[in-house]
Formats: structure tokens, C-alpha cells, sequence
């Protein structure tokens, strides 16, 4: 009889060209002291990081800044030095940060969610795998995003790999949702072209995934549609030209409803097999993705409603007839559309070996980002989606 | 250059039947002395409050409850009865109360997010007036709804009639936005069924005016859309069967989609107009808005792009072949609506004298809500439109 379908997001979430105009009124009224920021060295020569400093200066909040998220791939080891930086800071001096803030893509919003959980509640990050393991309040976080992909700056997932298990874990606990969201197009205006594409892809599989979610509700159902059309309205115009301010703009709010749609409905098994890939390689989250996506349709479709697959179908500008029909296109219209933006056919081009397949599957069934996959899969189902995709 | 547009919900919003179940586990972090519960006698007759006192008492969270809320039209009158509640209590001591909760529809909230302010902020309402005039963070608000309407338990807007100069006082401030939400259908199940049918109503015209208001986003347009679809869908049947417990999850979604739809689009002259006839007369605010919605979208459809119009006419089952055509189809299909609905076919019948009108169409133009409406309308045009719904 019960039937729940909670709808978690930040409270305030500035969006637009100029977005930040808003955060000062905002952090004037929270009355905070000290701030950590946590960032990487690209973000901070784009020059994105001054200009949250000038914001802090001006409301004689200080600041440190921890610049040590390394590459595209959160990992245990940034935390960890992430929070012996929180702990002691620059000068040795104990800090006691009132609040974080993440500048840049899903990474630093994930890294920075992981040192909040710690910072507070202590212990290792590995305690906190699953969902709900946070017990006490986080650091407040504040997520300025500058990339159009992750959904991490209004979600309440942190993916963090682990190096030395060579796995991803998922943490997902409502505690950790950004309080305030910033998502200006002008910041993603500097993406690179890879960046666009596989952050982009990733929005794609964000929308569908959570729409044939066994979580799905008729909110993340619009808002999942609604990204899936921007996504193929405008990925590809973003990727060409990226100073297409309108493409950028369009991606950001893609980008942001499918975010807000898969943090309340789920994702599928895309996801936990792209996890491990990336636990295992160093590739490109999104690529991943984007390379899996039709395959693992075709596995759920007997699982999701007819007029799901049609109404997918639908949206991305193919009409049809049949669930089969509507399958077909939507394989097509995937693949066509990692074609224009350069993702590679298969996962032997990105160096994925056929011998590692039976372990990341293994690992792939205990990634609880599968608990809303419409179909339940096999160990065997899933190997045989890894070589369908190879 | 500068285009942005803030997203701004509660961050945590329970929904579904059986939403209840996660709000302790809330209240625990949140570690509050003292609770206000705001209602009124229906609520507490229908046994509503007392589950939140049994969740209360479980906690050690003690609470008084002001159930001045009188009637369906929210006073000035009423928030200085529940803020001398709230600066005496009961038992006449000085209570320091932490949060306020409210319980029921749209009014109780509205006298809520008043007395937050308050109570907090000192000064009169009629000081708060427009839009961010708060200063001081407001106690913060759980609300708990029972109709599928208002969208005030997600909204940063309260609506308050100052019954000494019969105006209504249009509030919006990010501040008030309640913290958490709670909707479940099953409080919903006992609402009379002209209380459905108004509340219902008032869905669609918050989904149409958002839809074509001058702030819309992406975000907005796809949960207007979304929400207007359910409407059309589904409030026939819970108006004919409230028990029929699907139809009214469905509205319940869609008012809260339409909620957070105009809570960041903004409406336009059919609430502002709506707003004025509340404030002079005691009818329900939906039967008004259904009443006037027709000739406000004819008023304002040569600002409103023809795309627009043709999505909202396809989105009620009306395809239509031109923007003229596609008017025509939304009005009969308005008109048809509410009176499968029963609500009257115009303002007389509800009472509205022709000698009124004039000096309510100087008030609406007052009204901020005015402001994102797509054609700037003069008070003879408001004056037309009011005779027009006669
Ligand atoms: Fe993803
Ligand atoms: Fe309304």
C-alpha cells in the first residue's frame, strides 16, 4: 500500500549566465567564518576560483583552498588528502571550516562530498558504501559546476573509487545534497571538446535510465524527458562549437533536470557496469556510459512498458510503431549521436580487455545503483552486455 | 547579456502514500526543542494533527497548536492571532519556539510562512509586501499538505488579504520557502469535492500561467506541461470519486509540479485578478482563477509565442493547426473542464458586482504578481477581461 517517491534537491539552485550574482545575498544571511575550497589547479588558472575568492574577501569570510583533485577519477586517496588538508590546513593551524565549496565537475563535487561526510562523522570513506550510512549532520556544501554532465551539485551520490580494490563505491545519503547549486553556462563555456562530449553522453544516459527506473515518478518522468530532448536538441551543436553560449546554456539545464531526475529515481545498470570500468581503467566516466547505454536497452527492454520505450523513442525524434520499432531506433539514435561527438564504437578502442569482464561483473551485481535496473541481471547477463559492447 | 533562472524547492520533499514515514527520522538530525503546529479545527477533527503530535511526542519535541485558521481566505487578522500564539503560548509564558509546522491546504501555510516572518522579523506583514523584503532568517517551516492545489508547501510565496483596505498582499521571498514538504494523497482523500474541484483548478491555471510567463525555463516549462497533462487527466476522476486513491496521487503530483513551476516561473494577470476578487469577496481563489483563465490566455495570446500555445492545446488532447485554432481548442476545453467540475460558468453567479470591477483592476495592476505576465495589460484592459467572465 505504501508508495513513496521522495524528491530531494538543493534548496537554492542559481542558474544562468551570471548565476553567481545571487551567492553573497545568500552567504551574507548564513553568517559563516571559514570556508574551505576544494578545486583543481585547471579550474584554478581558468581564473573560476578568483572569482569565488573575491566573492569570500568580500564578506570577510577566509578561506583555504585544497587544489589536490588530480584527475577525473574521484578517488580514496583525494579524500584522504583532502581531509588531512581540512584538518590542519596550510599553516598547521587547526581550521574549523563552517561550510565547503566544490568549483568544477562531478570529481570535485564528489570529492568535496566525501570530505564533508568525514569531516564530521569521522572513520573511512569505504564505512560510508551504500545508501543512508551518514549518521550525523555534514559540512553544508556549496557547488559551483562548470561542467554540463555529473548532476553531482544537486545530487546526494558521491562515487569515489577505491585504487587499492580497484572498484567504485557508491555512497548515496539525502545528508549530502549541495545546499546551494551553481550552474552557469559561461563556465562550461571553456570545456574541451572531450569534456562536452562524454559529460554530455553522460546526461543522456542520466535521463534514460532514470526514466525506466523501477523509482521513476511523474516528476523525474518530466524532468528525464525533458533532458533527453535538450540532450540531442543540443549536445552535438555544444560539441562542435563551444562557444555556442545557446547549446551551452541548453546543456546546463539538460544536464541539471536529469540530474535532478536520477537523484530521485535511480539509476540502472549502465551506470554500476560503467563504475567498474572506471575503477579498473582511467577512461572518461560519460564514454563509458555512452558505449554501454544500447546494449544494456536492449537487456531491459522486455522489463520496460511499451509505451516507455515508444515514449523514448518519441522524444529523441523517432516515431514508432512497436516496442521492437522503438527499441531499434533508440539503438540507432545512440549510437549516431556518439558518432557525431567522436565516442568510440566499442570498448576494445578505449583498451578494456576481455579478460577483466567476469571480475567487473562481479563487482558491477554489487554496485546498489542497481537496485532500480527495471530488469534483474545475471552475472552472465552482465558479461555478456561487456562483450556485446567490446 | 546577464539571463538566469534560480531554481528554488524545499530540499526535502516526502511524497507518495505512507509520506510520513521519513519525517522522524529527519526531525531526529535536526535536533528541535519546540515546535508551533498552524491548522485549523477541520484538520484536527479529521485527525491529521494528532499523527504529527504522536511523531512530536516520539521525539521529546514538545509543541502548542494555534487552530485559528478560520476559514479558506488567509488574513492578516489570522497571523496576529498566531503570532500573539506565538510570542505568549498557552499557559501565557514566553514560548521559544524552533519550527513551525503547518498542517492543511494552501491557507494554513500561507499563515505559516506569515508568522515565520514574524516572528523572526518583526514589523507587520503589510511591511513585507513585494518581493525579498526579509531581512532575518525566518523559523524554518515543515509543511505538511492536504489538497492538491495551492503549491504553497513548496513555494517562497504567501498570499495574505488585508481585510481593512480588501486587498491581498502578494509576499515572495526565497527566505519562506518551506524546509520540508509532505504530500500524501491519503490526507488528500477527505477533501470535500468543491474543495477538489477548486484546488484542482487552480492547478491548471498555475501550469498554464507559469508555462507562459516571462521567467519560464526550461525546468518550469517541462513540470508546467507535466503537471497540466496529470490535471487534464485526473481531476475529473478525483473529483467524481475521492477515493479513487490513484487520481488523486496523480493531482497530487501535478499540484506539486505546478507549484514548483510557478514558484520560479511567476504567474500572471489571471492570479493577480483572482487575488483582488479574494480580497473583496469570500470565494474559493480556484474558482475564480477557472472562471477568469480563458479570457486572460485570449487576452494574453498575441504575447505568447505560437509554439507556446500549440504545446498547450496538444498537451489538454487538443491538437490544433494554427495559433487561432489552438485558443480556441484551450478555451472550449477550460470551459468544459469546469463544468464537468462544477464551477460556474461566470463571476455573478459567484456574486462579483459589475460596480466593483474597477477599483479590483487598479488593485491587480498593483499586484507584483503582474509582473511576469506576458502582455502588459491597462487597467481598462483588466476591466474588460473582469466583464468579459461576468
Ligand atoms: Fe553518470
Ligand atoms: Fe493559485
Amino acid at each position: 500500500m505504501e508508495n513513496t517517491h521522495n524528491f530531494i534537491m538543493p534548496r537554492t539552485n542559481l542558474m544562468g549566465v551570471g548565476a553567481l550574482k545571487d551567492l553573497p545575498t545568500l552567504l551574507l544571511s548564513w553568517k559563516l567564518k571559514k570556508a574551505l575550497i576544494v578545486t583543481d589547479k585547471n579550474i584554478i588558472s581558468l581564473g573560476y576560483a578568483e572569482m569565488i575568492e573575491t566573492i569570500l574577501k568580500s564578506l570577510f569570510i577566509s578561506y583555504d583552498i585544497f587544489d589536490g583533485v588530480l584527475h577525473p577519477n574521484p578517488t580514496v586517496s583525494f579524500v584522504q588528502d583532502g581531509l588531512s588538508y581540512f584538518h590542519k590546513g596550510i599553516n598547521m593551524l587547526k581550521r574549523d571550516y563552517a561550510f565547503i565549496i566544490s568549483i568544477g565537475g562531478g570529481t570535485n563535487h564528489d570529492c568535496a562530498k566525501a570530505i564533508a561526510i568525514l569531516a564530521t562523522n569521522g572513520r573511512a570513506i569505504s564505512d560510508y558504501e551504500g545508501y543512508n550510512k551518514v549518521t550525523k549532520p555534514v559540512l553544508p556544501q556549496i557547488a559551483i559546476n562548470t561542467t554540463a554532465g555529473s548532476g553531482s551539485e544537486v545530487s546526494s551520490f558521491t562515487i569515489i573509487a577505491d585504487e587499492s580494490r580497484k572498484v567504485k563505491m557508491t555512497i548515496g545519503d539525502p545528508e549530502i545534497t549541495p545546499f546551494i547549486s551553481v550552474n552557469d553556462p559561461m563556465f562550461m563555456s571553456t570545456m574541451p571538446r572531450e569534456v562536452t562530449a562524454s559529460s554530455g553522453i553522460d546526461v543522456v544516459v542520466h535521463a534514460i535510465e532514470s526514466y525506466i527506473s523501477t523509482e521513476a515518478s511523474p516528476i523525474t518522468d518530466h524532468l528525464a524527458l525533458g533532458a533527453l530532448k535538450l540532450a540531442f536538441d543540443y549536445l552535438d551543436r555544444a560539441y562542435n562549437n563551444g562557444n555556442d553560449l545557446e547549446a551551452r546554456e541548453q546543456m546546463m539545464y539538460a544536464a541539471a533536470m536529469a540530474g535532478m531526475a536520477f537523484n530521485n529515481a535511480g539509476l540502472g545498470l549502465t551506470h554500476a557496469m560503467a563504475h567498474q570500468l572506471g575503477g579498473f581503467y582511467t577512461g572518461p566516466h560519460g564514454v563509458y556510459n555512452g558505449v554501454l547505454l544500447p546494449y544494456v536497452i536492449e537487456f531491459n527492454c522486455p522489463s520496460v512498458p511499451e509505451d516507455r520505450m515508444m515514449k523514448i523513442s518519441e522524444t529523441i525524434g523517432q516515431k514508432a510503431g512497436s516496442k521492437g520499432e522503438a527499441m531499434k531506433k533508440i539503438h540507432k539514435a545512440i549510437r549516431k549521436l556518439c558518432t557525431e561527438i567522436g565516442i568510440p564504437e566499442g570498448l576494445k578502442q578505449m583498451g578494456v580487455a576481455e579478460g577483466v569482464l567476469e571480475e567487473l561483473s562481479q563487482n558491477a551485481l554489487k554496485d546498489i545503483i542497481t537496485f532500480t535496473n527495471p530488469r534483474q541481471a545475471s552475472r552472465e547477463d552482465i558479461i555478456n552486455m561487456f562483450k556485446n559492447a567490446l
